[in-house]
């Protein structure tokens, strides 16, 4: 694709670096953003720059915050002694979002995984660990992937915690609402046949 | 969806307002940016707002531009008395991209569209006519979308030139190559059998 401008062939070639969106579409946001006011623009611009410069890690969780100690950490009406593991700050948000849990958490920036060359120390391990035994924690409670990295990082961690009075738990594994039976693989079946539940506690949970 | 940063929601904002773009696929970007370098990402406000600002657009042909002229009208290789009227500068990119026009080109920013409150005069078509009256254009080729407010486009602009000894032509309509006979509407299939091509000349454009 030639370009007949080099200002605009920088602009597309930035916007290419994005996951997920090819030249075709850089272009295409780059000439929307060409038929916006140079004040949206420039404010555009500004907002993402002043983002990545300004923008903290929480001391305490390692979610992003505005400030040293994250809304979340900082908020007295949650309960400061159960930290719910995470992967990265989406998953913050999707479990904020279902409005069920009023813990903290703690972000571990990934998992672990050798094949990608992400191994404890690049994590916020040591962190969680130390956070744990300084605040005397009652539960914590992975809610990472289910798979062979979540399982590793899980299994990991709760060995460091194994010396400690705290409750371990997972976030459930089974058929999704809305799956159906006869397309799950057999691992999830067979997990969630393992871990069956009293109906009267599901009922309650609806 | 609740963010736990400002900085945060303003970035996932701004990336939001861009077509196609919603707020999880703003956030997922965001995030791509957060791991990056301060620098790059820097790099990348700054050839936003830098294109915004600086870009111009060629006075003669009004496609976008580094300098006053753009790069195909100050080009003497190719041939300065055939305009190729098109949309905008996406099908400007198409055609060259073909490798098989030799002319320059007029961008009108749009087509006439009354329901969208677009009308001539929001479009390049004055200049358009101005050059055609002043540089003696021997040929214009219209490549606008096949479609009513493309139609009405060329209409209206014919109508201006009635008086130039100017040869006016439009790109063929016509079963796309690769197309299906049985699936082509009765508009296209109509219009191809009218404007039916001699054999010789259609294998020899292969």
């Amino acid at each position: 694709m030639q370009l007949p401008s080099s200002l605009l062939e920088n602009a597309v070639n930035e916007f290419a670096k994005l996951p997920g969106i090819g030249k075709k579409t850089a272009l295409r946001l780059v000439l929307h953003l060409l038929k916006q006011d140079t004040d949206a623009v420039q404010h555009f611009g500004d907002s993402i720059t002043k983002m990545r410069k300004e923008i903290k890690f929480c001391q305490r969780c390692c979610n992003i915050a505005d400030a040293d100690i994250c809304s979340i950490c900082a908020n007295s009406m949650r309960k400061q002694d159960i930290i719910c593991v995470v992967e990265n700050i989406r998953d913050v948000i999707a479990i904020e979002s279902t409005q069920q849990y009023n813990g903290t958490y703690h972000v571990l920036g990934g998992v672990i995984s050798p094949l990608d060359g992400i191994g404890p120390d690049q994590l916020t391990i040591e962190t969680l660990v130390n956070r744990i035994q300084k605040e005397h924690t009652q539960e914590v409670v992975f809610a990472l992937n289910p798979n062979i990295q979540g399982d590793t990082t899980i299994y990991y961690i709760q060995k460091k915690l194994q010396s400690f009075p705290v409750k371990v738990t997972t976030i459930a594994r089974g058929i999704s609402f809305g799956g159906e039976l006869e397309y799950a693989d057999e691992m999830t079946l067979a997990r969630s046949l393992q871990n069956r539940l009293p109906v009267e506690s599901y009922v309650a949970g609806r």
